[in-house]
């Protein structure tokens, strides 16, 4: 099976400018470039980087990318946070702690929220994440216009800084496509039973087990029935899954199940979704 | 400053019971250490690993879960899916791809609210996740009650297991604390400004600035008041802030600050937001 074939065109549908993801001073390699892959992961690609400790280019990022490498070749470097976030208009810093600045902190939810709106104008805007110890200081936040943090257990809160931009990166394509999926339950593979036949089926079923006498004593058949046509009723059966059923009934009804047209001398092993049962 | 700090009730708040998290045939030991951090993170628990490649328990995996030591020593091993999900009253399974399987795809949302319902009644649940190289076959599938996928950029679908368990776990945290945050502004430190004291401000603010004869022509003022006081309005003052910005007005007025009652000689350097300073 070809992998993501099928896509449903909305899940590609993103009109609105994605933000910038800044990683001040990081320390590993490895983190740099597992933010690059979970930013092409949900459609990110411009990533900024604040004084890398290990410097820049870095093997090891491009390794950990894992084939993010459109990410990776456009990186910017800047020697501070002022110019990493020059041309952008509205910027996110990260932490994962209480501060004493009066800002609006926001779920990432939030966030992402903020910031479509803002990219639906073409506006520039960015998430801010610091170091992997220590997070930003307070200067460095105070450059930024509102702060994201994530609902995490307080009492194990340490998030790896690939795992917050992630995080960030998810909800921002979520919102950005309007929560739509790469793909949903094929409909048209799969489409949803006809009442009439689903009624047809349980027609089939009752008279089957009238036939073996199943409703015993006979007073508790409308119950027995309705307990029956309940299950059915929950799985919300496909078309092809009613045929399913009625094959299965009429195998264990001991009926001859037709032959297939290509395959005059099958033998009847089991049931086949895919043969033409027998009509009652 | 110690972290997390004041961290608020509603965060702590999980009344719902957790799923699981279950690996089928992990290859690698840091893929499940980082699984298992990402777990602790949001307060997951309870790892079930099906075949792990290179057997467990695993130094690999310990050193990738950074201390979530809690979740490593818990795990449990299976032979089997079916064995793994035993116990589980409903199970999603995730996948990258779209299948020949009747059965509906949700995003880890819609997931999330289905297990946060169940768990509210005690019921235990769970997210299967599949090989790193080709995910959960279909009979394996065919197991869980319907399919979790995240709205990934198509161009750039494959998402690091982790990766996955992360945005999963995150998801179900974040609906089982009802989108409560560790903290948010905090409201007691930093009081929002009544109107009076803004107001006053204002006054204080436009008087300053007649006696300067800042208002070109006359019949500009009401627009440029307007402007003024709009700049102002936008920024949600805090009380804080609003004695701050009349400390700025009155300094520039030349007036001369209040000297602190325990630095009673202190000279006048720019604006401290603490100081008492002037009302007009």
């Amino acid at each position: 099976m070809t992998r993501n074939a099928n896509i449903r065109d909305e899940a590609r549908q993103v009109d609105v400018r994605p933000p910038c993801i800044i990683l001040c001073e990081p320390q590993l390699g490895e983190n740099i470039g597992t933010a690059a892959r979970a930013m092409a992961n949900f459609g990110l690609t411009d990533l900024r980087i604040v004084n890398p400790r290990d410097g820049w280019p870095s093997d090891k990022a491009r390794a950990a990318a894992s084939r993010a490498d459109h990410v990776i070749d456009c990186v910017q470097v800047f020697d501070s946070v002022e110019a990493a976030v020059a041309d952008l208009t509205y910027v996110y810093a990260t932490t994962a702690r209480s501060r004493e600045i009066s800002k609006p902190v926001r779920g990432p939810d939030e966030a992402a929220l903020k910031l479509t709106e803002l990219g639906a104008s073409d506006l520039a805007t960015g998430y801010l994440f610091g170091r992997e110890r220590w997070g930003l200081n307070n200067d460095e936040v105070a450059l930024a216009d509102e702060i994201v943090t994530l609902p995490v257990d307080p009492e194990f809160a340490s998030l790896n800084i690939a795992q917050a931009v992630l995080v960030c990166a998810y909800e921002w394509r979520k919102t950005a496509v309007k929560d739509a999926l790469p793909f949903r339950l094929n409909e048209e593979l799969h489409p949803p039973a006809a009442k009439e036949d689903v009624v047809r089926f349980f027609d089939h079923l009752e008279s089957a087990l009238d036939t073996v006498t199943f409703f015993r004593p006979p007073e508790r058949r409308p119950n027995m029935v309705l307990t029956l046509r309940n299950i059915f009723q929950k799985a919300e059966l496909t078309d092809q899954e009613v045929r399913a059923l009625r094959g299965v009934v009429a195998a264990l009804e001991n009926r001859r199940t037709r032959p297939r047209p290509e395959e005059p001398r099958v033998k009847t092993k089991g049931v086949q979704a895919t043969n033409d049962q027998d009509e009652s």
